[in-house]
């Protein structure tokens, strides 16, 4: 069973590695908060007997040795890096977890026959350099290595340059051969209610949600509040607040657990005695089930098209479309087994979110587990989970990787 | 009858002395742009045989005597002042009007009774002190001698120190005795559509609308946009949006010229995948009866807090409220004989903005015209008004100070 005072002294150590104290927690990658980080994750794998390396992005990977000769690993981990102001569980969880399972292999003296291979990954919120995922699409080879000399952060400085000054050595690889992979396996916080809310320890992440994102623009006429009669309006506000506030209803009325939000709404001229002539909004729609997104997607459509007419243009730009991914049923059924052998309470879930897993789940059997997240609340100083809920995830986490690395 | 060719110079010239060439009419009280086109119509007004002088604010008055001694003044015009990149006829068209009335009073040697003074004034659109109105307001006594020295503009330079950087004498009276007052006149711009819409060429204001202005604040719940459910947000912007949406129906079913508008509407934090915590929009509502504001502005008060539920909160701070102004029976139903005298086609009309009439009223018989504004356009570039219409107004005036002055 997992050790909680280790789990403790590992959040409280990582937690301390902050550009911003006292206001949550912001690590960018190649930081010297991610350096002293990756200092104390190096230690603990060597600690517990992993054999450490970094690869040509930085992610690190501590390795126990199968009995199996050239077998492939089962990977146990997630990012270290934060959004800015964010929190300390939204990735350090998960790669807690995988030192812990890692210390607990050793503590009992677990032999398994493919390799066990604890892993932390940079760039996953995409805060420093944009984009987000970098570390697990490095890794499974989906940018180029040209890109890391282009792709820069807001001071115009290139991931390979971030590296070096980090001390970090960007020549060597970056790519992993998917042969080299068995399984990955992710506990992350749920950063939603639903488990707090039904009292349940544990989300079996079936599917990660498809995402698509639009910006939407509605143009009307400027006018005088005070000169411009109601019936003589283009009142691009009053169009835009119309469509938003019908949005809603569109994903409730689609269900399959899909969400749709807008989050960025600007309003031209903005002056509180000028009639707005332009409005730009950002729409997200998420759904498991991609007829769901398309659906709703022609929906909002038409409904945004239907008001183009008394003055008002309306346009719409697609920025993002991401198919639903589909998590590994072999691993699904494992991490479900493991619950239920450990007494501990659990229910599939879809993930809203984007994470690692999603990029994994294309080249090796890719599972995912959520733990509880307070008030359901994420990406702030207040996000937090329950050490007793982190406990018990790694114990699920350890009884899947023995029977998935073959251990005796 | 008004010589165009004047009114065309007039507009020309004064539509030069802009901080913005090409880009509007940018004129603030007491800058270069000022002191030039003051020099201009001081010039004029002597031409025209006027005796001028300032005041403590540098509002100009060009006076004809009347033969009856000591009497009070019939006041003909408006504001000189501009909005940044404004018209070049928000004000001037006015103070025009007033300078070719007087010109039209030397061309056919008419001697009143009482005496007219064209008027040019500061300030009206609060551009760089604001609040607007301090021209009318301080001739009024509305503002006391110290505020002069306290109110101050972006730079921090006082009303007292900018004056005397322009050269102007703010130890000059300011305020003005009502009992030298007979009427005070206007042409102002429509600034909206119904004019031009109607064919109408000329609008005799019988009311300056009333005013209130809030700020609404809705707050709600931050949350992740893919993995909060729809049914467990308290998202601010869609109850804002919801909100907002309805305003215009209540201005609507009212009547009596009521006008809402929303103008000014911040989303935050304003990230594309963060349900948004807060919304504060403003609300301007305006109308020709005192009653009419008072009843929508509780059905809007009603419909915010109808919302304060499901984790949202509301409130409304009221911000401004000014009555509603009637202008003087008398001075109204002589300018309505001049245009029904001239063969020129009138409607009564409401004003939706702010005028120095609305100030003068309470102190003297107050009266204001309109003309056509060319696509409603106003406080913008494209802000433009037909010479023959301010032709046809001026013919107004003069036909109206006549009799006012009693004229032989």
């Amino acid at each position: 069973m997992a050790n909680k005072e280790r789990l403790k002294q590992h959040l409280e150590t990582m937690s301390q590695y902050t550009a911003t104290p006292n206001e949550g927690m912001t690590r960018y990658s190649y930081s010297p908060e991610d350096v002293k980080t990756r200092k104390y994750m190096k230690e603990k794998m060597a600690e517990y007997g992993l054999t450490v390396r970094e690869d040509g992005l930085g992610n690190i990977f501590g390795k126990l040795e199968g009995k199996k000769e050239f077998a492939p690993s089962v990977l146990i981990g997630s990012h270290f890096d934060s959004v800015p102001h964010g929190g300390n569980y939204d990735g350090p969880a998960g790669v807690i977890a995988g030192l812990e399972v890692a210390a607990l292999f050793q503590e009992h003296n677990i032999k398994p026959t493919y390799p066990l291979e604890v892993i932390a990954m940079i760039e996953e919120e995409g805060s420093r350099f944009g984009g987000g995922l970098m570390g697990s699409r490095g890794i499974n080879g989906l940018i180029g290595e040209e890109d890391f000399h282009t792709i820069r952060d807001k001071d115009g400085i290139s991931v390979i340059e971030a590296m070096q000054e980090a001390g970090l050595d960007p020549t060597l690889p970056k790519h992993r051969d998917p042969k080299t992979m068995k399984a990955f396996l992710e506990l992350h916080i749920e950063q939603g209610p639903i488990l707090e809310e039904e009292n349940i320890s544990i989300g079996v992440v079936d599917t990660i949600v498809g995402l698509t994102q639009f910006e939407v623009t509605i143009e009307g006429k400027a006018g005088h509040a005070g000169t411009t009669p109601m019936d003589r309006r283009s009142d691009a506000l009053i169009t835009a607040a119309t469509i938003v506030s019908q949005l809603p209803k569109l994903a409730k009325a689609e269900g399959n657990g899909t969400v749709i939000t807008t989050g960025q709404f600007a309003v031209y001229p903005n002056g509180s005695n000028v009639i707005p002539d332009k409005v730009i909004f950002s729409i997200d729609l998420r759904s498991g089930e991609e007829a769901s997104i398309q659906r709703v997607m022609e929906k909002v459509k038409a409904l945004i098209e239907s008001y183009q007419k008394d003055g008002i243009k309306t346009s719409i730009e697609q920025q993002l479309y991401i198919q639903p991914k589909e998590l590994s049923k072999e691993v699904r059924s494992s991490l479900k087994e493991s619950t239920g052998k450990l007494g501990i309470s659990s229910i599939p879930m879809l993930s809203g979110a984007g994470h690692d897993a999603m990029v994994f789940s294309d080249y090796t059997e890719a599972g995912m587990i959520f733990i509880p997240s307070k008030d359901g609340l994420s990406h702030c100083p207040e996000e937090w989970s329950d050490l007793e809920h982190l406990a018990q995830g790694v114990d699920v986490l350890f009884e899947t990787a023995k029977r998935l690395t073959e251990a005796e």
